[in-house]
Formats: structure tokens, sequence, C-alpha cells
């Protein structure tokens, strides 16, 4: 038996997200069953994390186990030729050691959300931005996300949903930069909510247009109550960057 | 009656092409049903240029003449409302002279063609580059494409289902680049003939993977003979960037 780290780029606006749920469309299953196809093997893919529907990703992190042996070259070729047509790439396979959890060994993930500004709705990038449409104070949602760096409890940007079991995270950094008709928010932290950079998000893209000030980011914090939420943002412009692990 | 600017943006993957086939799924027929509805008008909207199946466009020029009198933001949110859900979006609008036109006024156009070099396939960006898949020398693409620019008979690269007078055209640039894990081809010129870009694009692709010398792109040019071309480079990866004018 082998482990196997996978990273996976994929699109998520046709999947329900990850995590599989019974045979509708997730990126889990649909990894799962172009290894069962290679392999004859019934096996279960791991992840780092659990992306919701239409969020995207760039480089999940993911693991398992094949009886089988393979090169990391034909396991990945494998996989890309069988999972076609489901927008998923594996761009990278590695050995890893027996005890190596991708969820559980993982010691940082990133996240990138993108907002497109300019009036006129995506065309290339419907599904990958979220439209606000307005010009957005940088400056602002740069002052409102320091509030929000550190370790706190976060009740306010979790959903109803959350398995966690705690509500207090330490989040790394909060970072977010105009790019060109765009503005980026990257986020990273030992661990995520459910919902927390969409929360988190949301909540920024009141006050980039001015319906919240920095200080109201602050209160909301504070709150640790989600009634104090002041807009999810959605799945369209979430993509998971990349997961980190120990050396 | 008002002559108007367009400039739009466009996902090229479900339409047909750029020009008018019947009721086949174009983004001529798309743009003209969306201000048919918005004016009650019988009208036609005229391009800078005709793109294939399959190729997108970030700002492809074109002018409509309407009758009714509305703003230039009326016009652009009226379009951008009625034309989902194709993946169409009008940028800008402009009143313009009656006599300036998308495409006998327009002194140049650009095209960018994007490849992606690694192996695994693209799962956000599918239908969005070509995936050549290996590595490529960008150094002899670049030395290769010296031969092409200047004024030329471009027979070699020109579809057998070109309606333009002369094969004989002046490519003002042809510069490419390395971002990342794609390559970048940019080309300008005041007109292209039909699969210009990406007859020279699939044979720059022969000299990044090693197959053809540039040299061999100059004896290409030079033979002026279809059975010459060594590729015809996919639609997926190219956009048509921008149509420019007299001011």
């Amino acid at each position: 038996m082998t482990r196997w780290k996978l990273t996976v780029e994929y699109d998520g606006g046709p999947f329900l997200g990850w995590q599989r749920q019974g045979n509708d469309p997730t990126v889990q299953l649909a990894i799962e069953r172009a290894i069962g196809a290679m392999t004859g093997e019934q096996i279960v893919v791991h992840g780092a994390g659990r992306t919701d529907a239409g969020v995207h990703a760039l480089g999940m992190a993911a693991h398992v186990d094949i009886e089988k042996a393979m090169t990391p070259f034909r396991l990945r070729e494998g996989i890309n030729a069988l999972v076609r047509p489901d927008p998923v790439s594996i761009l990278a396979v590695e050995a890893v050691a027996d005890d190596w959890h991708a969820r559980f060994s993982c010691t940082g993930r990133r996240y990138l959300y993108r907002i497109l500004t300019r009036r006129p709705p995506p065309a290339l990038d419907r599904g990958r931005v979220w439209h606000v449409g307005k010009e957005m104070d940088v400056d602002a949602m740069a002052e409102a996300a320091a509030h929000l760096v550190g370790t706190h409890d976060f009740t306010t940007f979790r959903s109803a949903h959350c398995q966690s079991a705690s509500p207090v995270k330490s989040l790394d950094s909060l970072a977010v930069e105009r790019i060109g008709e765009e503005i980026h928010i990257h986020a990273a932290a030992r661990s995520f909510l459910h919902h927390q950079v969409r929360s988190i998000t949301g909540c920024l893209g009141l006050v980039g247009i001015g319906k919240w000030t920095p200080a109201e980011m602050k209160a909301a914090l504070v709150a640790k109550d989600r009634t104090a939420l002041g807009l999810n943002a959605p799945p369209d412009g979430l993509y998971f960057v990349e997961a980190r692990y120990p050396a």
C-alpha cells in the first residue's frame, strides 16, 4: 500500500462542493471514481478542506491509499485521463508516509477571494468572481481587515452548519489588494470555520462600498453573534489556494 | 438615429462565432436580440472582426444604429441585462459619427493567444488556453516570430475560406512571452487573414517544442503554400483584445 498526496485544481462551478454526497456531483467522488477505475480498488480520498458548491481550488491537497503499485506519473496521468469531462486536474502526486493526513497534518491553509468592481458583468470570468460592480475603497477594506487578524472568537463569521469544536481561530493574515478591475483578498490560517472567508469577505465588501466603516467590522467581530454578520459573499469568487505541511 | 460604438467582452465557448448564422448561437445574434428587445427596432450589429467558434474577446468593437433616444449608460445596462444568460458583456458604449464603421474605420487589431505548457490539463481555464503540455523554448519562438513581422504574402497562414482580397498583410508586431506556466503570443496588425493568428501560433508551437527550427518558420512563410502550414492552433486560446481607430 502506498499513501499518495494529490494536489488538485478544480472549477467548483458544476459541483455541489468537495465532499461526497451519495452520487451527486462532487469533486471527491469524481476523483474517487477515476482512481477506482484505474485500480479496481475501493478507495477513499481525504481532502485538506471541504469547499462549498461553486468554490474553486488552485491547489487543494488530498491523500489516498492505493494497493496497486504505480509511479506518481502514471497515477497523475491516469486520474487526469479518467476524470474527464469533469473540470478537475491533478497537478502533482507524491508518495507520503502512511501516517501523513491531508486534513490532520495540515498546518496552514490559504484562500484567495476575487471581487470584480467594474459595473459591466463578467463574461469570461462568470462564476469565477463576485461581481460587486462598484468602486471599492481598498484602504478602508485593509483597515477593516486588520481588526480581524490574530486570535479571536469568530462566531459572527461562522456558518450555522459549522462543525468546528470551537469558534476561536487564529487568522494569520488577511491582505486586500487592487489588481486592475479586481480586489483580491488573501486569507491565511491554520484552519478556518465554515463560511469564515466568505463571511469576512462579505463584510469587507460592505466596507469597500462605504456601507460599513472599519470600526463596524470590529464591532461585528466583538459581537460574537451571527446576526451581526453584514453579508455572506457568494462562493463564485473563492479559491482554495494551498495547504501547507511540515517539511 | 444615433450610431453607437460598443466594446464587447465574450466567452466564445458556447457560440458558433461572432457572425450571425440564422438562429444558431452567435455573439452577433445575442447582442442584436438584446437591442431588439430594448428598442423594438430591427437593427444590425457590425463587428470589427469575425471571430471563429470558441474564440473569445476581451474588447471586440462593434457599432449599431438605433432610432430610439437613450443614454449610453441605459443602452449598456439594458443590453447587459437582456443578453443573459449568454456570456457576453458590453464594457463600454459611446456615440460616434454616422460614418464611423467598426470594421472599415478600424486601423489596428490586437490578438492574444494563451498556451498552457504544464503537463496536467487545465481545470479552471479549460476552453481558455491551448494545452500543449510541454516545456517550450520561448527564445526560439521569438526568433521564429521575428521572421513574420513586416509585410508579407501570408498565403501559408490563411484559411481556405478566407475572404480577403489579398494574402499580403503587414504584421506590425508578434511578441512571445512566458507568464508562469503559460506562453502568451501578442499579435498586432491593421487587419488579419482568416485563421492567420491561429496558423502562426500553431507553427510557433512547433518551434516551441523543437519540432521546427526558426528557419523552418521562415521557409513556411516563403513557400506561400497552405500545405506548408505545420499546425493550426485550436480556437480556445485566442482572444480578440482590441480594435483601434483614428482619434
